[in-house]
């Protein structure tokens, strides 16, 4: 770039821009969304031909297959943002919704409205159709979004930014509400998680080394998206067919997801016959147990090579992959311990047919999403029905677990009087 | 002391103590506010006493006197104590509720249900009564509270939280679900504040001072109870004897608390007759008039030596005092500029009889309230109908306005299912 990108001005344009999109018309921002995503397909040869150059750039660094492929701009992944902004325009507008609502004895009118947050910054790394979901859902909620994302990305993620900002401005809205950091200068993320006076909100967005600098560095409220150590818990009184496809599931039908299994827990007293059912199908998908004394005891004459002893360490693993950790446990207080012990408090399943240990599975366990005989591959905005999310939180205040376009607003308290004085 | 407070350790308990309560039942929880009403109505003499050394020690430190009724457990604020904690008994119990309810197409049950946060620490100053208040609604929500007074206090917030913990025990709860950091040393609070494996919330009640080092120190979330520099503006179309008694009513009935109003803006149509009907009881309240050119030219005739020119930095100054800044506007938007440069975000009011004034102001001010036609007075949390708060946020995060004892909890999905896996 000829001059250095003047962050200053860049977040005040999006604050700016934030106090009159809080109030812009459902109707507008459908407008803008629906441009957005017109625009993207529009420009698909400009926007490959982007993706190239950081292609080029990210194969010339020695970036790892999986790299690149988040990295690459496929005819699917461009057809996919534009299908996400049109399926944001059909979520309900969030911002005006009242939740609570009093006429209180001396007649004040109170409601508690939903409005927007303000300015929303976003650090994200590698897959460049963040830019678009997250300023999509960022824009129907009457934020602004300030977005930072990987170096390896930046001329696919300014190719589509610009689309963005374009589509806003044909609607009539402030281009400024899509914000591009367009600079890849480290520092310029330090200053930018400084800015509370202009910044609402941070979420960052990739692996644990930018959640740790940026939970360090800022100084305005960041919304964690963390990792996912998910346990399920193999009850003693359990459907044992059941339990078996509800683990496989968990572990195998997606393993890079921060929403599946990472460690198993089975009672001791069904461990042979789940692992009967469990195991062969497990090896045949690839896994690679990682098992306490008892469970190698059992599993050596099936999974061959694919079973090693685990170690400590592996507990507080998240493997991310086809390995899995797996522990036989004594009792349903054994298996409580563990996952208190370990838990990422993301999500975290128990396989019963038990009542009461349902229940207190339920009540017990301290995670942003609690299973009773279903995989912990269902924590996502799309199956709880939120529509779409913005990330899965890992914080405890203000959002936790699959985080939705409700979730990007704050309240406002409107009060209606005649007069009232207080006495 | 003999021996230096065990943070770790009383930190460590705090948080087992949280586990357990998280799932008390409500008449448990009950039964040991109940308890802790009656042993402070029980203890009146020992409390008294023990106020008796933070006051001679305050006295001959030379606190001020406004300190000192501040720190003074009178009989009277003794029945305020327990009868606050009764109140707490009769509201409803947040935790268990739900906030959403959906039966998924794939026969998934999600609910979004009430949880207690965990544990929160308290950092206030002065005030003893913030003890009970504050481990009140902490433990009726299921959270364990950390308590750290100031120093001044320390004799009688040590008589009151030792009395909170007996009669939690009493009730079958852990006494360390009330745990009071008993060392006046200020580096214990730096520690506090970077403890995020074991407290979940940051609650700051005093100074400015105070706010600015929590929130600079901590690593744990914060929410601010910060300044209110509240505006109220009287419009051109108005009740221009409505508008004198609650523009008066926000700034004299209790000018030392954050919901008062420090500015009135007066457009300039309606300044004189305005100032006709509220400036001679403002006078007679005492009041002194920090004004702009035009309105000093209107009230120099009334207001006499209570009028002063204002100040630049005036329009920005939280007087928590009679004193009061006044400007005249020559519109609804001069007027909304002004409080948009001016504002704590805290608390705004309009008066008008234009319905379209109304609305758009309700809509363009950012504030935790925005009032039509009544005193900013009414921000708080009986006034709302919250039954009682921990103070009033000015986060746009989590908590925004008054904070009763839903704000007190965060949330867990509970997802009941039958087997269901991910395709």
């Amino acid at each position: 770039m000829s001059t250095p990108f003047d962050l200053d001005a860049a977040t005040t344009a999006a604050a700016a821009a934030a106090r009159s999109l809080a109030f812009a018309p459902t109707a507008k921002k459908n407008d803008a969304l629906t441009r957005m995503a017109a625009g993207l397909e529009g420009a698909r040869a400009a926007l490959q031909e982007a993706n190239r150059l950081d292609l080029e750039a990210g194969e010339a660094a020695g970036l790892s297959t999986a790299m690149l492929d988040r990295l690459a701009l496929t005819d699917g992944r461009i057809d996919q943002m534009a299908e996400g902004l049109r399926q944001i325009v059909a979520l309900p507008d969030p911002v005006g919704g009242i939740t609570r609502h009093e006429v209180r004895p001396n007649g004040l009118e109170i409601a508690k409205v939903r409005v927007p947050i303000g300015v929303v910054g976003i650090i994200y790394e590698s897959r460049p159709n963040v830019t678009a979901d997250a300023a999509g859902l960022c824009l129907k909620s009457g934020n602004a979004v300030v977005l930072r994302g990987g170096s390896e990305a930046i001329y696919s993620n300014r190719a589509i930014a610009e689309i963005l900002a374009e589509a806003v401005a044909a609607a009539g809205l402030e281009p400024a509400a899509v914000t591009f950091v367009d600079d890849t200068d480290r520092a310029l993320v330090a200053r930018l998680l400084k800015m509370d006076d202009r910044v609402d909100l941070i979420i960052p967005r990739g692996g644990e080394g930018l959640i740790r600098f940026v939970t360090e560095t800022a100084t305005i409220p960041v919304i964690k998206h963390d990792k996912g150590l998910c346990h399920t818990y193999v009850d003693r009184y359990v459907d044992l067919e059941m339990a078996a496809e509800v683990a496989l599931n968990a572990k195998v039908q997606r393993p890079g997801t921060c929403n599946a299994m990472e460690t198993l827990l089975v009672h001791v007293a069904v461990a042979e016959p789940l692992f009967e059912r469990f195991a062969p199908a497990a090896r045949d998908a690839g896994v690679i147990v990682h098992g306490c004394k008892r469970t190698c005891a059992l599993l050596a004459p099936v999974m061959g090579d694919q079973l090693v002893p685990a170690a400590e360490a592996d507990w507080d693993t998240e493997w991310l992959s086809l390995d899995c950790s797996v522990r036989i446990v004594d009792s349903l207080n054994e298996a409580l311990d563990h996952i208190a012990a370990h838990t990422s408090h993301h999500s975290e399943a128990i396989l019963t047919r038990d009542y009461d240990r349902a229940r207190r599975f339920l009540r017990e366990v301290d995670a942003a999403a609690v299973y009773v005989n279903a995989s912990t591959r269902f924590t996502d905005g799309f199956e709880f029905g939120l529509g779409a999310e913005i990330g899965i939180s890992t914080n405890k205040l203000h959002a936790r677990g699959p985080m939705g376009l409700e979730d990007l607003t704050t309240s406002k308290y409107t009060i209606l009087g005649s007069g009232q004085v207080r006495g």
